[in-house]
């Protein structure tokens, strides 16, 4: 039976036989000998996913003062079914993530074609060969029970599996750069031991050769500014030693955009892998915050979003406010909070718990829910109740669907035996909700619907006019305006149109 | 027996008898001739505290295009001993709160002896003169239960009285501008409707003549800006319909700098009121959630102070992070998300809780009390322990000490019998705890002591030299920065010294 990897359009590659593997090595051995020769240091990142595809573009697209790249990198991704195929797509050429950012496709194109000093493989053999590894292992929080983030733990067992990985292979004086947000605690208590352990085994004198492990943490973004958010932005760092930390610095300051946003160095790995966690876990409260008094202002004739811009004008002690929404997705302020509440008791065996960040987190899990009870204020049984749902990704204008809040509204909305439909201009293939059709055509989701729910602020959905939503409803729907699509104006026109209006946070639909 | 007012400075003042009365009637109806003629519209403040007292001033101050008062302004007060002392040394051109900010003393001179346009009265009669009335009178939460918030709730009797004096004095043309931080809805639920009684039962047509209310919340800042803090900044405002918004803008336009901080008019009053209680449950939040992640901190080697600069590097999105430190005191942020969530109930019949803001005021009441973890960590038993604590009131370089985290903090250790001596440089006389004596003398505070809580950042306290503090201790104390004052090197000059140093949020300590 032919292993094989399917490529999100469809395209199948087969997984590497024995033989493929023996070449493969022999052509990274070639590479690092032609590679030291042109005076270049070698890098590996482990984990090709969302950021260490980008990250490893931009270590790649570093250049001395003459011009001349200073490293090889070679990406590293396991040969399983679900990831093969980027190593392929990667090496032709092409980045294996959609973005709006046009300095994706041209990031992967300089360095795979032009400069030719990045390349991807599947070997395990690679690591023998580096100066640096960054680690980009994919790190995830679970969340047993919904809204009871309390009980959400961290599965490092893939994680641990990856730093073996490691310890089996790199050479004493590699660098491990842990770039994956890791619980705090993780390269003290997880990654110097397993170091420390296969060094061991392997016969080298962990006193003479203490490992060399930092943390630094991304704070990508994506959208139309990716590999920016990687390249040109505040970094924080910390070493487990002091030769860790100098090696850590050198190797961020060829890579990144320092000289703009300086490095921030931190005491200790725990510090800087807290900093993460916390950074997230302050905009997960935030958001908390603002949902609550969302669902208080829609009670009281008060439209929030206009108090917002109102609190919003103290720069620099309240400018920070977020805004509410049908929920909070995508894969950071979901799972950060959970990841440091379970450090405490898993990593450092302490009591108590972060009570507020936790909380947070569950408002924000279940915030999906409140959106179906303002349908249900309308209508008292949704069973066949036509509802269509425009936005499935977690971000406006972008195809991420991780940890969407339209999942959850799906989900449950599908209980109650609601016929739903959902629409996305940009994701094809929902990957969490793959028995769902998400439809690319405005005027198929929208035909015959007696609810339509603007989830996600999309362009597209905001430059929709009113009298065109209502002839592509062919009916007056209830319109739930989830992320402040509509001014008063535009809410004066629906309601002109014979629609029903409602809004997270938007109480003062009701008086216009 | 005779009725007296006592003031801060232990001088006596008369309340005023029936005949001193009737007197201040004809001089406030003279003023009123004299300053009509001169073109001036007649203002009310009502209740001269913190904020009234200052507001008054700089409605005073205003000036025309030709630099001539636009505003005769009436400060009142009740008659009451605790309170009518502000009357006669307001009339002498003094200011009755101390601060320090300069301009302070100098706008009450000014706008008492020079301008003469502002003098203060304790009689009712006054609202029958004036145009606008802007209400500051003082509105408390009650938290019956420590650690409790989700108990409290708001006495507005007191707030009531005020505004019924209005309805059964004012004009029916009189602007009602309440500037006083209310439970949202106070206005439309509890204004309104005592304004609308008491004109009824004078007779005037309440159709024709309705009410004319305003609301406009400052953002007052005590210390060296004060009077900046309400002149010279941004404004958010509402009224109950359109004549009290345009009448409510024109005086604002009259007397703040809105020309460099523009208005912001909210479409209701349960808006603006909801838009100042929620600023400040959204910095209370804030800290609630570095209270927790700096226990967390502690006891994982982290310094939260250099995780939160690192944080705050990412300007507009994470740099309205707070500190962590004794607790949380003042007016504001102890109070003000217990107005709004009590408000959901009593005057919206709501179910449900504001649960982050007011999950947050718990955090923050109880915060004193892991200073005492501190201790008791070195000391199991703190009967006659020894122990001083520098700062009193609740905010660095003030006197103010209204809901000082220091006193929740001496509650506790007094309870425990220790013995605690207190230092403030800014407070001689500490109103919320009578029976404790304030030191104004370092030495005197230090001598003997066992332990030394740093527990408000003044400057002066910043500027003790480790090996001063440890003379004047004459022993080696256990030290406690509860606010970030000192940094690596100081810290290592007293452990140096042979104290023990331990800090909120300062885990990193053990490590130097």
């Amino acid at each position: 039976m032919l292993k094989v990897s399917i490529a999100p359009d469809g395209k199948e590659y087969a997984l590497p036989t024995p033989e493929d593997s023996a070449k493969e090595r022999e052509i990274l051995t070639q590479i690092t000998i032609e590679q030291r020769k042109l005076g270049r240091k070698i890098v590996a990142v482990q984990g090709l996913g969302f950021v260490g595809c980008v990250m490893a573009t931009v270590v790649a697209d570093a250049e001395d003062s003459n011009g001349k790249p200073i490293y090889y990198v070679h990406g590293h991704q396991r040969a399983s079914g679900r990831s093969f195929w980027k190593i392929p797509v990667i090496n032709s050429g092409v980045a294996p993530v959609s973005s709006s950012d046009p300095e994706v496709p041209a990031i992967f194109n300089r360095c795979v074609v032009e400069k030719k000093n990045f390349r991807a493989t599947s070997e395990d053999y690679v690591y023998e060969l580096v100066d640096v590894v960054v680690v980009d292992i994919q790190l995830d929080a679970t969340k047993p029970a919904f809204g009871e983030a309390e009980k959400g733990y961290c599965d490092i067992s893939a994680f641990r599996e990856g730093i073996r990985t490691l310890g089996k292979h790199i050479k004493p004086e590699c660098l491990i750069l842990v770039e994956t947000t890791v619980p705090p605690g993780t390269c003290e208590k997880v990654v110097k031991p397993i170091i420390e352990e296969e060094f061991t085994k392997r016969g080298i004198d962990i006193i003479a050769n203490p490992p060399l492990i930092a943390h630094s943490y991304e704070r990508v973004m994506p959208g139309a500014k990716y590999v920016a958010s990687i390249r040109d932005f505040w970094r924080v760092f910390s070493g487990i030693n002091q030769k860790s930390i100098d090696l850590c610095r050198a190797f961020l300051t060829d890579v990144l955009n320092v000289e703009n946003f300086p490095l921030t160095q931190l005491d200790h790995t725990n510090a800087s892998e807290l900093s993460k966690v916390m950074e997230n876990s302050y905009r997960a409260t935030n958001i908390a915050l603002t949902l609550e008094w969302a669902k208080f202002a829609e009670q009281i004739g008060v439209d929030i979003f206009k108090v917002r811009d109102a609190i919003r004008k103290r720069k620099g002690t309240h400018d920070n406010l977020l805004r509410p929404s049908l929920g909070v997705g995508g894969y950071c302020l979901t799972k950060d909070p959970v990841l440091a509440n379970w450090s405490m008791g898993a990593l450092f065996g302490l009591e108590g718990s972060l009570d507020v960040a936790i909380r947070s987190v569950n408002i924000n899990d279940t915030m999906p829910l409140h959106t179906i009870e303002l349908i249900e204020a309308e209508y008292e049984n949704i069973l066949n109740l036509k509802i269509t749902i425009l936005g499935v990704s977690y971000l406006e204008d972008l195809g991420d669907t991780r940890h969407s809040p339209t999942k959850t509204l799906v989900e449950f909305l599908r209980k109650d035996l609601a016929l739903v439909r959902v629409h996305d201009p940009y994701v094809e293939y929902w990957a969490e909700l793959e028995e769902i059709k998400v439809l690319n055509n405005l005027a198929d989701a929208l035909a015959g619907a007696e609810v339509v729910v603007m989830a996600v602020g999309h362009a597209e959905y905001h430059a929709i006019k009113p009298q065109d939503l209502v002839a592509m409803c062919g009916t007056k729907p209830l319109i739930i305006d989830c992320s402040n699509f509509f001014d008063d104006a535009k809410i004066k026109q629906y309601l002109a149109l014979g629609c029903k209006v409602k809004g997270i946070g938007k109480g003062h639909i009701s008086q216009l």
